[in-house]
């Protein structure tokens, strides 16, 4: 269905036909559009652009992949691209020009008008996930002072230009942020009445520099149509949508899941082959590093394993049980930290529920495990020993599953990025040497 | 902090202190409270409801946690709850329902208006993770043919009452939806238009059965702010609201996170000992199947172990550096069938990339191992084998890690649910055979 559609606009594309290439994308949302010119090539993305008005146009570039909007900077001339800026808001051409090479966007903010460009240098000052970075400069903000009346005529007169028009700033005489203003609330209040006494003043805002994860928590957990950035004077510098919070919030679940998995967060399925292996391979050589320590582990053992051959056989349940329990504490503990609800000063009382689950599990599966080992080697001792290597090694992975992440976190590293690989690298030479261990401690026993 | 307050709140509530509480409450968000009282007892809370506004008290209700409005619920007298109800929102009512037991919640229905019970009962009808089950059915619909004065007015008497103002849902006159119109439009449009011509008719709706992650995916791919449920007859049932929405995609990826972690998604970080070992192992005791899966096949093996006793040393490093890119397959899968972007259908082929993955990835870490490997143990044939065997299990591991969840998907399983059980299973199972296999086959070079 798209691929035919594709042809057919390709096609139209290349015969020039307006009406033709109007008929096919009428009625299509612009990120559609953009998806389906996703693989033209320069010809005729070249061609669709001369086709297309250019408020159209500015719609589909700003829905664009970052790659395509890169391409398309790249492809046009710098006076089509400033008339196509000319459309968009702020904060989209802060968001494309932030991954253009740094000479390009210099030239590209020289041709543009002076008013525009100083907002646009500030935008691009921030850190592409702080709020300031996200945030847009379109709102309405209105001094208390006016009276309904007044608002809402200003309202009619700005609010074509504006992102946000359901909430309101509203600013004192110094223009700091004093309240927030429902358009609800306006349309429905006495025209006499002033702007500060239907005004909240209970604001929840963000500095510039606040982290785009913890922005989208706040407005996620106070139900926010938008939430205003301000600096320390209490100046409004700009707002944030609940549109960019949403990507923001699907934008930080990717990176968490791809990062616990071991995948870079730039990596996507189509990805090319030459990139996915240069995304994963370094990866897997960390993971290298640390198998090798756990074979290091087995191969301190090898002269009880040549006595005693069942237990290279019984070894990867005690390793592999001992990852699987730490993962379930990871998974859990990470989530948590992402959702905010969960601290090492405030919850580091937790590892001690986490240590009890280890005991337990590690006994009920280790007492399982103990019998079939005993039964399949007719040894009782070789049942024992799995059974204590069981609960040791569930222990650890409690311990650290709870505690990698949380530590991981007070040093400013992102606790999904290499937990996995920590944990995992315990539970192996910990499981290994315990079991392996506790077998040549009893040797005697078991020949 | 927020233990002193909680403290300072519990005095005034026993000491019945209307304007403490009051203080100390005061500029708070309803969830705040919510959160402050989650931990009170039963007399706390009664005498706690006695000194509040019902309209506060029913804002705090809704945003407390399910387990607080559950206790509330059964602590109340039904007259007072259908009071508090009186104050919300009927999705919100809906949703508390949902949670009780069923005669409850009948008893609680035949005590409401019965306006409002029809409105619930067909709520309640629909799945808890469906369109129809997280709907308000509290928006603003006008009739296409209203001018814009005559919409204004009306907007400004219903807005009160409506979850969603900004944008107004326009319908024919057999009530069919035909368009949407953006609240910023009717306030600046000439007031003698009517409203089906300043209205957008490319509608993106939904129907009430639809799964909720799907809905999220509209309202994030288009930035909408509230999308319309509708039913075959093209009838307006119900609208979902961006916030809703947000819940839904957080929702939704903690549901991934956990159940990839093998936890269920019950399991929060502070649950009780007990839960938290009923919750984790049931998925325990299946990795135990799988880990004995494992030593089933090691043990196939033991004769060629006990000669070659440096087997059991590189062994775990072939399975888990299997695991891991497969993992990374996996991660990447699952993501992108969450976010709509992957299907066994569309996509099937790219599975040969995987696995060429597999082959390059597998021979790149595989001549490391295999070099490392043959200076330690002085055997240039056990190192052959080795890069033999993670190229295998490398391939094996990208062919699963793609397959798996894509498959489960088909069968209409959640894609996160059990993949990785099965994508390790693979890859130890494939990695001691492919191993031990290749070692018994040329053991007369290993000795």
């Amino acid at each position: 269905m798209i691929e035919e559609r594709q042809k057919a606009l390709i096609n139209s594309v290349l015969e020039n036909d307006k009406e033709k290439i109007y008929e096919i994308i009428d009625n299509m949302y612009p990120i559609d559009i953009a998806i389906l010119i996703e693989e033209f090539d320069d010809e005729s993305l070249l061609k669709f652009y001369e086709q297309i008005d250019n408020e159209l146009m500015a719609e589909i570039v700003e829905q664009a992949s970052e790659e395509l909007q890169v391409r398309i900077i790249k492809l046009f001339d710098f006076k089509s691209i400033v008339h196509l800026f000319s459309y968009m808001s702020n904060d989209d051409i802060a968001d494309i020009l932030g991954n253009l090479p740094i000479k390009m966007r210099k030239d590209l903010l020289k041709m543009m008008k002076t008013g525009d460009t100083k907002q646009l240098q500030e935008l691009l000052g921030y850190a592409e996930d702080s709020a300031g970075g996200i945030m847009t400069t379109e709102y309405i903000a209105l001094k208390g002072e006016l009276s309904i009346g007044e608002s809402l005529k200003k309202i009619k007169e700005i609010g074509p230009e504006t992102e946000v028009i359901e909430t309101i700033f509203v600013l004192s005489k110094d223009k700091e942020l004093i309240g927030t203003a429902d358009l609800r609330d306006i349309l429905i209040s006495d025209e006499d009445k002033k702007l500060v006494e239907i005004m909240n003043d209970n604001i929840i805002s963000v500095n510039p520099e606040e982290d785009q994860e913890k922005v989208s928590l706040l407005v996620s957990k106070y139900d926010l149509k938008a939430i205003p950035v301000i600096n320390h004077k209490n100046s409004l510098l700009g707002i944030i949508t609940v549109d960019d919070i949403i990507d923001v919030i699907v934008e930080e679940q990717t990176e968490d899941i791809l990062m616990m998995g071991g995948v870079s967060k730039e990596e996507r399925v189509d990805s090319s082959l030459v990139t996915s292996v240069k995304k994963r391979l370094p990866w897997l050589f960390i993971n290298l590093g640390t198998a090798f320590l756990a074979a290091f582990t087995v191969g301190l053992f090898e002269d009880v394993i040549a006595q005693v051959v069942a237990l290279a056989a019984a070894m990867p349940i005690v390793a592999g049980m001992g990852g699987n329990a730490g993962t379930q504490t990871l998974s859990l503990v990470i989530r948590s930290i992402a959702l905010g609800e969960v601290s090492l000063k405030k919850n580091w009382k937790l590892v001690f529920k986490e240590v009890g689950l280890g005991v337990i599990n590690g006994a009920a599966t280790g007492v399982i495990t103990g019998i079939i080992l005993y039964m399949k080697y007719d040894n009782p001792y070789l049942g024992i020993i799995i059974f204590a290597a069981m609960i040791g090694n569930l222990v650890i992975a409690g311990f650290f599953g709870f505690l990698i992440p949380l530590l991981l976190k007070v040093f400013g590293v992102d606790p999904a990025l290499a937990s996995a690989i920590f944990l995992t690298t315990a539970t192996d030479v910990f499981g290994f040497f315990l079991f392996l261990g506790l077998a040549k401690m009893f040797l005697p026993y078991l020949l």
